[in-house]
C-alpha cells in the first residue's frame, strides 16, 4: 500500500489531521512538519533500522513518530513511566543504539545514545524521500508488554496489524468524515498509537492531550466537534464525575471506547443518563488494540461482557471445563508477527494456529464473551478453580472496601487457598469476621479468602494500570493481617 | 477470515440484511433461507467446483448466490441479456457443467445441464455445514467482461478482492449502522454483486430491485431509510427527471454512486439542486468495482474527472505524452488474480507489476484523474492523437445530435482520420457542412470527423452499455453518408 501519510495528503490535504493545545494541523501541514523533522532526523540517526522514542503525548512527539515512519525505521515506543532499569532491559533486548527523546527525559537513560528533540530540531534538514510503500507485512512498531507476569516481551506490530485493527474498529463503530478521536491515553501504548494510525487510514482528526484532565476534556467534548474517546475505567468515571450536574454529552459525540477493564453497573447507568455510549472492549498489545467489543445497546443487558469478536477476528474457548470456562484463543490479522528475540516464547503462545491470550473466559448463549481472569492468576483449590477477578469484583461492592487483590497461597489440605490484600476506604474499620461473612453471603464458600491483609505499600500495577497479582505474595505479612 | 454470512449472524443477527418487494429479512432469517437452499442445492449439484448462475435481481437469486458461497463453490455469474452463443462461449470457456437458473430462462441454453430454481426448491434439504472460512486468496466469483474489444475474459475475483473493495469504498463514503444501499444494477455484474458483499462485511441492508423504475425508487428514497444507490448515467438522469418538481432527496440519503461514465454539468447541477450528492467513480470487473472516486464537494469544480484513487489503490500514468496523457495503470488489493484459461493475456495486462486498464487519461495539478478514452480507440492522425470520447462529447451538445460514435478509418495522407456515425434527433436534418462547421468551431480541425454517416442499425453496446466502437466500422456505408 502507498505510504499512508502521503496517501492522506493526496486524498484529503486540507482535512484536519491533529489538534493539540490550540494548534490545528491539516494533513498537508502535518506532512510538511513531519518531512522537515525527517530531514533533521536523517542527520543524526545511525544506521540501526530500529530507533526508540521516549516521550509523552505532545505534538512534537507525534510528529517525531510519524517522521521515523516516513524514514522507514522500526519505532520502539518506550514508556517514560518505567524505571531506568526496566527501560535498560528493553533497550538492550531490542538492540537499539539511539533513543530519540523529549528534553524532559534527558539523563534518564545511560545505556545508549540519547538524541533529544531539541538536538534534532537544531539540525538543518536534509532532503529526504519518504518511503514509497507501507508494506502490510512490514514491522513498523515495537511495544513492550509490561505483562502481568514474567519478563517483558517486545511485540512486533506490522502495518497490516494496524490496518486491520483500524478496519475492524471502523466496521464496528462506523465512520463519518467529521470523526474526531481524543487521544488522552499514551501514544506509546497501543491504545493511543492505534488512534494515530486510524487517523492516517480514515483521514480522521486526532485531538491529542498531554495529560488527562477530565474537566478540560469534558469542556472540549461539550464544544461539539469530538465524536470518540478512548478511555480506561478510571478515566470513564472521572469524566462522568467531572460533568457539571444537569449536563449531557452532545449528539455529535458517538463513542466512549473503554479498554483495560469493565465498567460497573452504576457507572454504565450514569453514562447512559448523560448520553454517553460506552463501548466496552478487549484487546492487547499483541492484537494491535481491541479485537472484541460490546455494542452499547447491549451495555446493560450484557453487563460484564466484553462483547463479540470484531469482523476480522475469530475467537474460541479452548480446553473449556464443564462450566464452559476455557482459554481465550484468537485468530486475527491484527495479531503480532513475533516477540523480539523470543521466537520460542511466541511459538508457545499458539495452539493449533490459535493465539492463546492467557485469559480465561466463557461465552453466553448469544456468543458474548465474559472474562473471568488470567489463567496464571487462577487458584486451584481442592479441585475447584477460583478466579481472583470474580472474588475481587464482589468485594468491591462492599462499602468499606476501596480496593482488593486476591491471590492463592499454598495450603496443605486444599493445595491452594485464596487470600486477599485489602485497602479500606478512609476511616473504615472491619474485622476478618465481617469480611468472611460478606463473602459467604455472596459467593461460594470455597471462593472466600481465608485471610485478609491490610495494604502496606502501593498496589503493584502495570503501566496500563492492571494489577500485578504475582507481586501481591510479598504483601502478605503477618503483622498486616486483619483479625 | 470467518465465513462472512455466519460472522454477520453472530454479530448482528437481527439487523436487516435485504429487502425485496416488501419482504424484509434479517441476517439471521437470510441465513436460515440460504442454508436451507444450500441443503437443497447439495442434492442436485455435481462435483464441479464451479457452478454458473443465470438470474435477474430477485430475492431467490440473491439467496442462491449466497447458498453457493456457503457450499464453497466458485460462482460464475452469467448475464441473461447475452445471446445464447455468447453464453455458450462462456460456459465452455469456464468449464462448468451445471447452470442454476431462474425458471424464466428455461431452454435458453442447451450446452450444459440446466438446474431450475423450481427444481432446486422442490428438493428435500440435506444437512450441510457452511464453509468455516472465507480465505482472502480464494476465488469466489467469476464474471466475464463483455469487453469493448476482443474475446470475453473470465475475471476471477477472490474474497480478498471483494473485502478490500468494500473497505476502500467505506473509507471514502463512511459507514453508519443504518446504511441501506439500493441494488438496482444487476447483481451478475460487479456493480451489483459488490453491494451484496458490502452487506455481509458492513452488516448493511440491501434494498434489491428486479427492475429499475425511477418513480418507484424515488418514492422509496423519499420514504427516508435509503442512504446510498449505485447508478449508471442514464439511471441518474431518469431519477432526477422522475422526481416531482419541488421535491428534494431527504437528508438521510447520502450518496449516489455513479459508475459507467461521467455526468454532464447540467445533470450535476440538477442533482445538487435536489440535494443529491453524486460520487463519480471509475472501476471495472477486474478491480472488483470502483477504485477511483470523486468527492461530491469536487463534483462541479472537477467536472469530467473520475476523482482520486481510493485508499488501498495506487495509480500511475505510464508512457505519458507531452500533454500528460498516458496509460492508466493501477496497483490494488482488489485486482483480479487471473483470467480463466488465459494466463498469458493476464500477464500481458501488467507492466512492471502495474495493471494496465487499457484506458488513457491525465492527472491535473491536484491529482485528479481525467479519462480521455480507451487506448484501442485512439486515432493516430498525422502525428496527433485523437480520442473519440472528446469528439463525441463535444458533438453531443449539438441540438440536432442524439448520439454519435467516432472511429478512425485508414487514410493515405494522415495514416488515419476520424469519421462519425450519427443518430439525429427525431425530425432533425443537418448537412455535412453544418456538422463540419460545428466541429471546427469547438475543437481542433484535425479532430473533426472527415465524414458523417447516418445510424443504420442499433448501436453496438456491451452489456453494461458501453459503445463497442470496433463494431462501428461496419456502419460506415456509402449509402448512409450525410452530404
Amino acid at each position: 500500500m502507498q505510504n499512508w501519510l502521503q496517501k492522506r495528503v493526496a486524498l484529503t490535504p486540507t482535512r484536519t489531521a491533529v489538534r493539540f493545545n490550540g494548534i490545528s494541523l491539516s494533513f498537508q501541514e502535518l506532512n510538511t512538519a513531519v518531512l522537515s523533522l525527517a530531514g533533521k532526523l536523517a542527520r543524526v540517526l545511525d544506521d540501526n533500522p530500529r530507533v526508540a522514542v521516549l516521550m509523552s503525548n505532545t505534538l512534537l512527539g507525534y510528529e517525531m513518530i510519524l517522521a521515523l515512519q516516513q524514514l522507514g525505521r522500526e519505532i520502539v515506543l518506550l514508556n517514560y513511566r518505567l524505571a531506568p532499569a526496566e527501560l535498560a532491559f528493553q533497550i538492550e533486548d531490542v538492540e537499539i543504539t539511539q533513543v530519540v527523546q523529549a528534553d524532559t527525559y534527558t539523563g534518564q537513560l545511560d545505556v545508549v545514545q540519547q538524541v533529544t528533540f531539541d538536538y534534532v530540531q537544531s539540525q538543518a534538514p536534509q532532503m529526504v524521500e519518504p518511503v514509497a510503500e507501507f508494506a502490510l507485512d512490514q514491522v513498523t512498531t515495537i511495544m513492550y508488554t509490561s505483562g502481568t507476569t514474567g519478563k517483558p516481551k517486545g511485540v512486533e506490530q506490522t502495518y497490516g496489524n494496524h490496518f486491520y485493527s483500524a478496519v475492524g474498529s471502523m466496521l464496528n463503530l462506523g465512520l463519518t468524515a467529521s470523526d474526531t478521536w481524543v487521544a488522552a491515553v499514551p501514544i506509546f501504548h497501543i491504545s493511543g498509537f492505534s488512534i494515530m494510525m486510524r487517523s492516517l487510514i480514515y483521514g480522521m482528526t486526532v485531538q491529542l492531550y498531554e495529560r488527562f484532565d477530565a474537566t478540560v476534556i469534558n469542556q472540549d467534548i461539550m464544544a461539539g466537534d469530538i465524536t470518540t474517546i478512548s478511555v480506561v475505567p478510571t478515566m470513564l468515571k472521572d469524566l462522568l464525575e467531572a460533568l457539571p450536574s444537569g449536563q449531557c454529552y452532545p449528539e455529535t459525540f458517538r463513542t466512549m471506547l473503554l479498554g483495560g477493564g469493565p465498567a460497573d453497573l452504576a457507572t454504565l447507568r450514569h453514562a447512559q443518563s448523560v448520553n454517553v455510549e460506552v463501548v466496552q472492549s478487549y484487546g492487547m498489545t499483541e492484537t494491535a488494540s481491541q479485537i472484541i467489543a460490546l455494542d452499547p445497546t447491549d451495555a446493560i443487558s450484557k453487563m460484564g461482557s466484553v462483547g463479540k469478536p470484531l469482523f476480522p477476528v475469530e475467537l474460541k474457548l479452548a480446553h473449556a471445563n464443564e462450566n464452559g470456562v476455557g482459554r481465550v484463543q484468537v485468530k486475527s490479522p491484527t495479531l503480532t508477527v513475533g516477540y523480539v528475540r523470543q521466537p520460542a516464547k511466541f511459538a508457545d503462545a499458539f495452539e493449533d494456529g490459535w493465539f492463546d491470550t492467557g485469559d480465561m473466559g466463557y461465552l453466553d448463549d448469544d456468543g458474548y464473551l465474559y472474562l473471568v481472569g488470567r489463567e496464571g492468576d487462577m487458584i486451584s483449590s481442592g479441585g475447584e478453580n477460583i478466579f481472583p477477578d470474580e472474588v475481587e469484583a464482589m468485594y468491591r461492592e462492599m462499602p468499606e472496601i476501596k480496593e482488593i487483590g486476591v491471590v492463592g497461597v499454598p495450603d496443605e489440605k486444599w493445595g491452594a487457598v485464596p487470600v486477599a490484600v485489602v485497602e479500606l476506604v478512609d476511616g473504615a474499620d472491619v474485622s476478618a469476621t465481617d469480611l468472611l461473612a460478606y463473602g459467604r453471603e455472596h459467593i461460594a464458600h470455597y471462593k472466600v479468602p481465608k485471610a485478609f491483609y491490610r495494604l502496606s505499600k502501593p498496589w503493584p500495577r502495570t503501566a496500563s494500570g492492571k494489577l500485578q497479582r504475582y507481586q501481591l505474595q510479598q504483601f502478605i505479612v503477618a503483622t498486616e493481617k486483619i483479625n
